[in-house]
């Protein structure tokens, strides 16, 4: 097999020929069909912070779908030929594909079975593979930490690869949305997507009694003027990673009794849920595709902003 | 009667001689027996801030506890020689005694009976004073926003009017409290009371999985390291106000799920509470008394810095 091992901060990513991986007992081995290209990544092959979460040498690719080829002696829930979401981050152990541990940017990968989402029928594999990492980046904030709930006003600001989903969950599950990103063309997608509003302005929210925030932005100022945008009581969510610290209004938090919370991760089910969402047929993110020959350019891409949405390596 | 009237900005208070308050048919009159001297106050003399809150001129005093002397014809409820404490805010229309309307640096106050509160035997006007702010302030962030349950270990940040309460009603509700002040006198204060420790430094917090950190301080640096030290998932109350803004690490909010949550004022069923606290006869915060004649001079020791615990002006 084949795959696109990452070996040291600041070195490309090297294609590799490496023996096809067998399962341990409580594995399976998936034909990898569609992975994600995930800003983490980008991160990893630059930022020398990220080594510590790397085991190097590694094939990256923590966000990935595909389809059962070998299964491991003590796999008994999942067979050959089941087609299938790789849930991140183990439950148990807390090691993360593409990281700790050989991921998706290859032919096939070992992946233990309790990662293992079912990917229903109407789901294809593009969809299965953003729904592991950014699909359950977006929902566990949104409707975990956040409690998303119909009829509730939510903002959601940054209207990218995570804000996407976030915007069309939120929609289809009954809250009134109102969408902020500086992007006009981001803007109109949620306007399609059925917001109530789009602005480019956070501090235009404040007008609209806002329940729940998420900043999936993070960009310091941002969070600051969420927690200033939203009504008293209300709540904001931090996501986005963008600047890792922000100046807050503490008088704001006290006198309007503000909750600020940080949200990372999420957990299989929320995977699955975003699955149903899928079937609804009413879920649109962007999900532009490359070639898993183009992995590195389209990394590239991603770092100079050039991406909309959530671009997918697809064998499909 | 004779009571301490603001007018403006960098204006000394004024002992000023007007008629007997008359009550509306929903307010009773109190005899004034004690009113607490609090920061707040502080504020309102010196920083030009606080004159949208106040209705000026005005006698100060938003800390109170007294015995009815004159009851509206509306009022069923209380009846002339009742004990009471009263909630600084009005639970219906948000008016402030000792800002919006005249308070209780006063020999007698007209008070709406909807924010009155038995204080109940055993519990002296000079405790039931500082119940309705101090203790209120305490009891809100600790018990209702951070919901502090027997066996939760606790953090409190700051052991001063508002923090003893705090760490006070912590221990005696079974909670394993740690407390943090860089004052060596408030520290051994609250190893008199049985917290589990107490520290000069609140990164000591970090080693003992604390579950809930209040932070009475607020002094920027204060709310950041309290949000580093809370085990991961745990929560940050703020409420004090001595820097109104806080540069927060966002990537330890998001990293770890914390929740950062300000709090402000409480209710009139608070102020029950911390009465019954008090009823158990194991409440011992500092509440150092002056006269009604030295409420300006108190203020001044408060504003230096040199008043321990809560300093109340006393009849009794």
């Amino acid at each position: 097999m084949r795959g696109w091992r990452f070996t040291d901060t600041n070195v490309p990513l090297k294609l590799v020929e490496q023996p096809d991986p067998e399962p341990a007992d409580d594995e399976v081995v998936i034909a990898v069909k569609a992975a994600g290209l995930c800003h983490t990544d980008v991160g990893i092959l630059h930022d020398p912070n990220w080594l510590p979460l790397i085991k190097a040498p590694v094939i990256l690719g923590h966000e990935c779908a595909g389809q059962i080829i070998k299964v491991g002696a003590n796999v008994k829930d999942y067979q050959i030929g089941d087609r299938v979401g790789v849930s991140p981050q183990n439950p148990e152990t807390g090691q993360t594909i593409g990281c700790m541990r050989d991921g998706g940017y290859s032919d096939m990968a070992a992946v233990p079975a309790n990662q293992l989402v079912p990917l229903p029928d109407g789901v294809s594999y593009v969809q299965g593979a953003s729904a592991t990492d950014a699909g359950m980046s977006s929902y566990h904030p949104l409707f975990v930490t956040g409690k998303a709930k119909p009829g509730m006003k939510v903002g959601i600001i940054g209207i990218g690869g995570l804000g996407e989903f976030a915007v069309n969950m939120a929609v289809i599950a009954g809250c009134k949305v109102y969408a902020v990103d500086t992007k006009a063309s981001a803007r109109q997608w949620a306007e399609k997507i059925g917001v109530e509003a789009a602005y480019a302005d956070i501090a235009d929210l404040k007008d609209q009694d806002i329940d729940l925030i998420i900043d999936f932005a993070g960009f310091d100022t941002t969070t600051n003027e969420a927690a200033k945008a939203v009504k008293a009581g209300g709540t904001v969510v931090v996501v986005g990673m963008g600047i890792l610290h922000s100046t807050i209004d503490t008088g704001n938090l006290i006198t309007r009794n503000v909750t600020l919370v940080g949200n990372s991760g999420g957990t299989p089910e929320d995977i699955a849920n975003v699955y149903k969402y899928f079937q609804t047929g009413k879920m649109h993110p962007d999900l532009p595709t490359t070639t898993f020959d183009k992995i590195p350019e389209g990394l590239v891409s991603l770092e100079k902003g050039e991406v909309v949405g959530r671009l997918i390596a697809s064998r499909d």
